[in-house]
């Protein structure tokens, strides 16, 4: 059966040529890149070039990447490490030191923290632990596409705001968001901006100086790398408490014996998609267009999520009204087609996706959302496979749905009721 | 020329068919975990088979084993979880929770930890910082062959004492302690137990219940699986604080996308080690015996470091008097022989070992440490040509030693001197 992979987002089908890169570093260079001997220089070596490629990529100073496990420690190290770096810290006696030294009580700058309400997980949680241990975070709203205001990020910054995390662009519905303009407004106030660029590094041109942020997350597993390698960028000058502590390896930053294979694909995959992102734009986005713009003709009471120019190239978000977002998963899944969907009952945690209840779309609605992410393995024949089984698949589901039939008998919506209210139908699972 | 690796604690080689077990999920089956798709569950069930691999290895239920990146995030997880789950909390008003309730003012049993004074860093770095947030920390000391006393251990235990962590065995030099006895004056007082046993998980027969602990750390790259995989035996009913928080991976505990490839590969480490860990011990005591009666036949004053029965199968720890660890990795290494020391130079945070001074190693003597761990890869060519190449080596250097040159004339040691005591000599490398 022919297989189309529209779930890029959750991870790509790893590049041949990286594969290449870092097979050696599986098989055969095995050695710890801190033991000083001849296999240890050799990861040592293929760290500092990996450190290299994942620099350019961004065009950042090479001393400035951090190599951690997955963009979600990449993005609890932003926004933790930063805290605890700016917060004011309790003053204990430190093991040497003497009581009321100025060194163990220094006086930080605040305990308030900004966040954007469509930002991932990592974020999020992050940021609510840090609640818990008595700081304040305020959640920025979005509009309907998704878009994070100036006016309301510089309402929200106080006096004692010491981090604003906004992410690049959004994995759902694709928004990308004015970091250059938002990083602006936190740098009048001296104010550290952190961005989530999970979904754009290695998918569109990045450049961290020219963002004007002082940390920015990238995961590997995004551009055709491997799981188990991403990256923080540090500015330099700017510190942070690690979150994983112990030995010596990234400048103390992040303890832990290097992934060396992992982050040798990171930095392979950097180096490919610095030098192909631009030709692999021009056909995803093409294919990205044939689905935004077919789609609606072949299928009615369909509606595009997220914005329609301010989008990554390589994202589609529609809400198929009447029908219900696992419904599609299963029956595309049959056909060999692997997507997303914002809806609760296809989150494992049971719940509507934030980012739909941040853009207001209406419960009912959401719940038939679904999420296409391109990859550059992606061809013209996988877009007319899904244009010719996706629309099936939709009759057949709201030939099945209540909602519809009574659409169609009285040519009027249903009110949501509790039954497709999910968020509170559904017990929450929290994440501890 | 021929290699002969002896650095396995820092990380061994890839097992063939653990590599033959990831290959396909390095490859083909790239899809995320989480994802409904069948791409996806195919990464969920080799998740799941990975999880029973691992739970038989150290004879836990599948539920009690939580992914993580590596060895020091496991520990880091271990201490830092435990130690916010159970310590007091700070009365903080929480989203959606009126202030003063009682949720959310959990009054926790108490601040004080114990260590022992030679634990992995991850764990030594893990309590400086609970130290630094008010924890207080007590530091168990060794006897001369790296073992903690049961006596020691009593007397330091307060009514506050919330958790103890003791390595199962010292990667430096391979002392095993007597975890289970240990454990079990915890459990008198209802503290909670964790151990490091990365060094011994995969190495010799492990029973986590046996043991008697709450909490274990280890880690794939230590038994032929891959780097990027670790793992923490949590017991069922024990709390703990996720420290990547995100997503609900590892059941809310660890936030991040699962590094399927890699924790694959660990899942099969762990069901080979567990197969034929007895046969491939026998021939490495016999092969780390011939080390440990051999050289001090052909090296005069060389001094074996920890216990010569409570220890590691695979463990050698010699410190040869009068020249330096770094000397001796140079002149190996360029005979292809790889090893490690706990001499200063030869630490990248240029410290003498902090083991070497807990057991109370004379710091000359210290600077001469080296140690030798083996793997089932190892042969007794490997020994006969490190027998033989060694000893002249040693030669050399002490030729040019005039710490040699001094005791032949007068067959007096010299005083250490501030040139020898390297770890007041150097200046100190800090992990932030």
């Amino acid at each position: 059966m022919k297989q189309v992979y529209l779930d890029n987002h959750s991870g790509t089908k790893l590049d041949d040529r990286v594969y290449e890169a870092m097979y050696p570093y599986v098989k055969d260079f095995y050695g710890n890149a801190q033991s000083l001997h001849s296999l240890g220089n050799k990861s040592k070596e293929a760290l500092d070039k990996a450190r290299g490629q994942v620099a350019d990529l961004i065009r950042a100073d090479i001393s400035e990447i951090y190599f951690t496990s997955c963009g979600s420690e990449s993005n609890n190290l932003a926004i933790k490490g930063v805290a605890e770096a700016y917060a004011p810290r309790p003053c204990v006696q430190e093991r040497g030191k003497s009581k009321g030294s100025p060194s163990s009580c220094v006086q930080g700058r605040g305990k308030h923290i900004i966040v954007s309400s469509i930002e991932h997980f990592s974020v999020l949680y992050s940021a609510r632990r840090l609640e818990q241990a008595g700081f304040q975070v305020t959640q920025l709203p979005v509009d309907k596409y998704g878009l994070v205001s100036v006016h309301d990020l510089k309402n929200a910054i106080r006096n004692d705001t010491i981090l604003i995390s906004i992410q690049h662009a959004n994995p759902e519905i694709g928004t990308i968001q004015p970091i250059q303009e938002l990083a602006k407004i936190a740098h009048d106030k001296a104010i550290i901006f952190h961005t989530d660029a999970v979904c754009t590094a290695g998918i569109i041109p990045l450049d961290a100086k020219k963002l004007g942020v002082e940390l920015l997350t990238l995961a590997g597993s995004q551009f055709y790398g491997p799981k188990g390698a991403s990256a923080l960028y540090i500015k330099k000058g700017i510190r942070i408490i690690p979150q994983v502590d112990g030995g010596i390896q990234e400048a103390g930053r992040r303890a832990g014996t290097e992934n060396i294979p992992a982050i040798v694909g990171l930095g392979r995959a950097s180096e490919i998609a610095k030098a192909e992102m631009e030709t692999n734009n021009k056909k995803i986005v093409e294919l990205r267009d044939r689905l935004m713009s077919e789609l609606p003709k072949k299928i009615d009471y369909i509606y595009l999520n997220g914005h329609s120019e301010k989008r990554l190239p390589n994202n589609v978000n529609f809400s198929v009204e009447f029908i219900e977002g696992e419904g599609m998963l299963l029956f595309l899944d049959e056909k060999g087609i692997y997507v997303t969907s914002g809806s609760a009952c296809t989150s494992k945690a049971l719940k509507m996706s934030h980012i739909m209840s941040a853009i207001q779309v209406d419960a009912a609605i959401a719940q038939g959302s679904i999420t296409m992410t391109l990859s550059k393995y992606n061809t013209d024949d996988d877009i007319d496979y899904v244009l010719q089984e996706f629309p099936p698949i939709v009759k057949r589901l709201r030939e099945l749905s209540p909602l519809y039939a009574y659409f169609k008998k009285t040519g009027k919506r249903q009110e949501a009721g509790p039954g497709t209210d999910y968020e509170h139908h559904h017990e929450h699972e929290e994440t501890e």
